[in-house]
């Protein structure tokens, strides 16, 4: 096992890059003139910032960079219960540390300002990217992370081909994007949700309960819907030690 | 070998997760203002969903989530007769809970209305998207659902490198559909079709017979072809258990 | 070894397929109003069309699909002279079918008409999509086969991690098309450029030579190069023995 | 080992593929009217440069293709000292015929001019695409090569999958040009800058010096952090030993 020390600085690294790579995309490339990324580009962002991080550090801390998948994962039986916490805290702190470069850099063009939407924040209601009802907002959320989890859990599984989690993995958030940006903006990850937020404060706060809440459900009922298709016994705990 | 209530599960969720995705990102993100996803962002939407999905449950029940790849399958001597049918009752299920999960969604946002395109339905003639005659539409969905079977048949042959053909197989569907949306709105899975055109009535439920004749035509095809390509004695008979 | 037979009818089909989508999705989707796929969407099919034929038909056939690629494996010691002229016959075979289903499929929209640029055919000077001289085609069509050929001979190369060669052959394609559609179209391919030019004729057919000429230089100066490069012995003759 | 004289030509045509297609995309494909391929279709070829050749090259060379990733290997500990300057003169050596090769052939188009941005320079501050200051420019390269040194050093790890490597380095390529061609047009790699500025001049020289302080250090920092998640001992020297 890795020492926790490094399992941590992993993890913490990771969610920086997830959280840098795609709201960073989104501020900084997704609306440029003529050519920018668009939705697309952002979508395949956030996919690959995931993507190279499980084979960069999925074999030191198993790469979850989301308290859903830490969650969702212990849910599946695959994680223990006492790194839960250690983890969800490295996590944030490296979203946290992720807004703050974000807004470094963004601040760097001329006539940029810190608005409502400024770092890719998520939303509903008024704050959704299309205006959609939190209803819509809450039932996206959760359909789209117990997807997100079944992917993780059956890729890792022990019958799945080796080696090819990171990429079934990576590219089901991309497809996540690629659904749901117009709605709330897509989060699926608290800690997402939490680093922008924590800067851009008002609404953004307000609203981030529900994406706590609608991650945190359809991650802990993957869990439990996985456990009942796995084969006894269950794979290794940590992702990273089936890739 | 997976008891048959997991793997019809499996292919439930699988053809929700295809729908909901593929006709999810077409009906909220393709034609978002400025920064939309468009055919190139719902093709690659619609090869994922399989990729994604393929690596997670293919262990479990092989992944079809399309009744054309499960009678493919079976002419080309890959799959068993009598599972034929809860196969497809199951991935119907999944469409048809995909479409009206969809549908409440898109409804959340202020404006949606349930027109004759407002579930990513098939369609030729007056509705084909750019209008193409039902003889063109008719030969593109044989031609691409005979290429779509070849790719699943020789990539999960026994002779072809283990554990890619996820990747060949969804990145086929994503090239199908950047070839032929404009003609049909793309096919090639009769449930994908069935199960929007359920909620939407009228015209889509007139065309539908052509999404459920053209696939079948390609796929038999294709299964009697690599059955002459392929070397005795055949893969497994479940794609999966070559994944 | 696989009989001839189903090797040749590999070439033709798997021809048929990159033609037919690459081309298909060009002239079918890549103008489509507001949401068309572009020159991106057009780049990534004919890129798929060969990642997913290798791992369809690359066990069987070595996948070719191109006598430029044909003659370069025989430069480089991997392929027999005596099979060079069926299966460039056979490639040839399958780009033109390709070609006519296509027209008949573009056919069925109202208002289309086969002028100059209804195929996708390749071009320099005024045929050039950006106008460009018939030396900067030349060279280009030189230059991205050479670098084309180094990608499938590498990535075949026995000390080259097996499985995925394919990735790496397609995404080159792709690759290749994201840098020069605007200056030729994109050959690297002679069949790929006789299919199309065979049913536009005229200035199409006028043409062609530079579509025979410069792959068939940078394959052939690929093909000694990598021989250079590569370790003794080399590596089996067809592609998809390493595969 | 591989003789040097064949692992230089490896890096020096590697460097010249990456330079070519990357600002060959940027220069003749993203701007083209209607269809271009955008910010999103550059980001996409400059890492299927690195993916495609990581699988050619990878196991004669390493496939290193840029000075900041020679230095950052050597800095994990996974280079020999010895052969630093060697590599940089050969990957330098690339990028000048690349951006040679790249003039004349945008040359060939009747109104192509080498203004500042005719060759897709980096820049910051007048030179940066969305105007943005030195500072953001400086900061978000060291950043960005820092991630992509802790994605190569990661996924080359022998606790990694053996094969994924080139994966994973290409598409976090990618994912760097998403997020930040507006900013400093993506550099981390002083090959690719030097190439380009060096025949254009003028201010692209005169902001050089960026383009080599900041991925050095990035690379600097990344090779000695990823020495501390390591396990003893060390991976081997050459990338492609692990491919």
């Amino acid at each position: 096992m890795v020492p926790l020390s490094k399992r941590l600085f992993a993890e913490t690294f990771g969610t920086f890059w997830l959280v840098f790579g795609g709201c960073g995309s989104a501020v900084l490339a997704a609306g440029f003139p003529d050519v920018g990324i668009g939705l697309l580009g952002v979508s395949l962002a956030f996919g690959l910032t995931v993507l190279t991080m499980a084979y960069s550090v999925g074999h030191i801390s198993g790469c979850h960079l989301n308290p859903a998948v830490t969650v969702g994962l212990w849910a599946g039986g695959r994680f223990p219960v006492r790194d839960i916490a250690p983890y969800i805290v490295a996590q944030l702190v490296g979203a946290v540390i992720a807004a703050a470069v974000l807004l470094y850099i963004a601040s760097g063009q001329p006539g940029y300002a810190l608005t409502d939407t400024g770092l890719a924040v998520n939303g509903y209601g008024s704050q959704s990217p299309g205006g959609y009802a939190p209803s819509a907002g809450l039932l996206i959320e959760v359909v789209l992370t117990f997807g997100f989890l079944m992917v993780i859990l059956g890729s890792t599984d022990s019958r799945a081909p080796a080696g090819f989690a990171p990429i079934a993995i990576g590219l089901s958030l991309t497809l996540i994007h690629l659904i749901s940006i117009p709605v709330t903006n897509t989060s699926v990850n608290p800690a997402r949700s939490t680093g922008p937020a924590l800067l851009v404060g008002g609404l953004a706060m307000q609203q981030l309960w529900l994406f706590w809440l609608a991650p945190m459900i359809g991650a802990l009922v993957a869990g439990g819907t996985y456990r009942w298709l796995a084969k006894e016994p269950l794979a290794p705990a940590i992702v990273g030690d089936n890739l």
